[in-house]
């Protein structure tokens, strides 16, 4: 997400070419070195700065110490009609997650519905990325991954959850689609570090310290606390991010064979591994459905269309602009981006500059642009 | 859920029989009178009340009046392999809700998964019930439902979308089931109406008064307010929970071609009907995935088995015994009133007499069970 903090604007092709260039100087294949670039510009564009270019540093440094495999064989490893679980072979989860998804898409073509668990993977980017692509083939798309601990169970004193995100959307007809991606924490880990930076306090229901008690402190998340679930606490019913955290942590983790809970290995090489591995890499799930199968697409559509109208429409609370619909933000971060650039912090900057000179590929400042 | 006043404990077959009784009075053929109460005396034994034969009196008056349909011809209207809607006939939902999940299941056997939305139906009991199901036939599954407009789209003033529920559920293999089954908004409603009758204010977050403001007097909410989502503001997630209730009722509701939003009729006789129709009946979404077409099937339940242990291992907070395995408060409730009966509440079982009395049914109290 974006601070306060001054940036610079880059041209979204700009850093897609770079990051594609960083790839492939990693040794990945061409077409799948354009595919990773794309899933980080499409976090770039629709505002989810923490997913975007942000974390190529991250994702070179793991190419760069053989950590992730550059040129995985993704394969099927075990199918029955409708379903399937796929090896991503320790590759970039940039790569494997388009690939198993593109499986989940091809069978739900053939079979209504596809559905793949997927082990042996890696970070995969926004979980919003792959419902937008089955929207491009007409279908309902689901995505869900489990990640690095950070997030306690209500009533438990340390992390043993990843912030396991969750994403579907819905194509409408002459409104834009329906996107939901959310992570299953009570908020994204990203805001935590954006106080720690302007040394603000969070608000209750964040974190707790490392004792497991509540805390405004956002440094206290660092020194060994635990960010909490969706809805914070046992009254505001803590226990169902909880519950939404563990399904998809089961879903992408013990479903497919990868290391599910506190297993889970982290995305970065400074991050400390588990202790134990219970399977191979982190875990994703993927969904599609057919639209058709259900109802005609283009009524399907239509009522979407007056589900969206009829909420828009909703009566306001005072002081704000009435409910928002699922992806609007995102969507109207993507119309700003495409036309002025994505802003980069000069951290970001800073690190993309370390990336440049590591790899070996020039990475220029724009000409304008600073805001 | 139970409160704190005077209970009297019914043996559950007991109900069980008598709930058999009032349906075939009503017309269901005797197969779907016996389904229609085993939904019920599964929420009671479970400690869920508030869906158990508590809600008797409501099927009843429906029935009665003629506004749910006592013999539906529950049809599959449009299909394709592993996906299909299902028209409930407006059929009493507790009958239509597990045939329709038994087309899911047996879609899960033959193509790996099956997909169910449901339109044309009515309230469906507990969502628990339905993946309890998919257990027994070694299936993991999932349901949701719409349902009555109660909850406010995060930063709406009025009632938008149901509490639209959640459920799936993974077998264990030595450790009981993972159960999960929860209300997409911040609370049940059932724990409004217990602060209502004991007049005790309400935590802040769970309920918005009829102009949208925060409150905490449970009387706001029958005033015109509004039930907040899982997350209840913008800081904690709101919007998160507001996306989840959406996910439900365009599942449930828009995919089906059922009424959605808050054009969902209401379960109960005396509640409004929505100004309008945007389709038919309520809608449900069920699910069913085969494990053995992902990862060997000992192999995943020996895995959910760890799961729960490392879980269950979790560093308590202080003043907790730590973190619960979803499913552990209705298991341990299941053992306890299979045991000593069903406590119901005077209102409950003076509705229970008045259903009596009108169906011709006789309705004895137990011998024994005052509490």
């Amino acid at each position: 997400m974006s601070d306060s903090h001054e940036s610079v604007l880059f041209p979204a092709d700009h850093l897609r070419e770079f990051s594609t260039s960083v790839f492939r100087r990693c040794g990945i294949p061409e077409a799948d070195a354009i595919l990773a670039a794309d899933v980080l510009a499409k976090s770039d564009l629709r505002g989810i700065d923490s997913h975007g270019v942000a974390r190529l540093r991250s994702y070179y440094e793991m190419l760069d110490s053989g950590r992730i495999n550059p040129r995985p064989n993704i394969r099927i490893v075990r199918e029955r009609g409708s379903i399937a679980t796929v090896d991503g072979d320790n590759g970039l989860g940039l790569v494997v997650g388009p690939k198993a998804n593109g499986i989940a898409m091809d069978k739900a073509e053939r079979h209504g519905s596809g559905w793949v668990s997927v082990c042996n993977s890696n970070h995969f980017g926004i979980a919003g990325y792959y419902p937008l692509q089955a929207l491009e083939r007409d279908l309902i798309g689901w995505a869900m991954s489990n990640s690095t601990k950070l997030v306690a169970p209500l009533w438990g004193a340390e992390r043993m959850l990843g912030t396991n995100p969750i994403a579907i959307a819905f194509p409408g007809h002459e409104e834009p689609a329906i996107v939901i991606d959310m992570a299953t924490s009570a908020v994204a880990y990203g805001k935590i570090e954006i106080a720690l930076r302007a040394k603000t306090p969070v608000p209750r229901g964040w974190i707790i310290d490392k004792n497991g008690r509540d805390t405004t402190d956002p440094r206290d998340m660092i020194r060994g606390g635990a960010q909490l679930p969706l809805g914070s606490e046992r009254a505001l019913g803590g226990h169902k991010g909880y519950c939404l955290g563990a399904m998809a942590d089961i879903l992408c983790g013990v479903l497919s064979g990868a290391n599910w809970g506190p297993f889970a290995p982290p995305f970065a090489l400074r991050q400390e591994m588990p202790g134990r591995s219970v399977g191979k890499g982190i875990g994703h799930f993927f969904g599609a459905m057919q639209i058709d199968g259900f109802i005609d697409r283009d009524e399907f559509k239509k009522r979407i269309d007056e589900w969206i109208r009829v909420l828009r429409d909703t009566r306001p609370v005072p002081g704000t602009e009435g409910p928002l619909i699922p992806g609007d933000p995102e969507r109207e971060a993507e119309a700003v981006r495409r036309r002025q650039g994505i802003p980069l912090l000069k951290p970001v900057v800073d690190d993309l500059m370390d990336v440049a000179k590591k790899a070996g590929i020039p990475f220029e400042m724009p000409a304008a642009g600073r805001r």
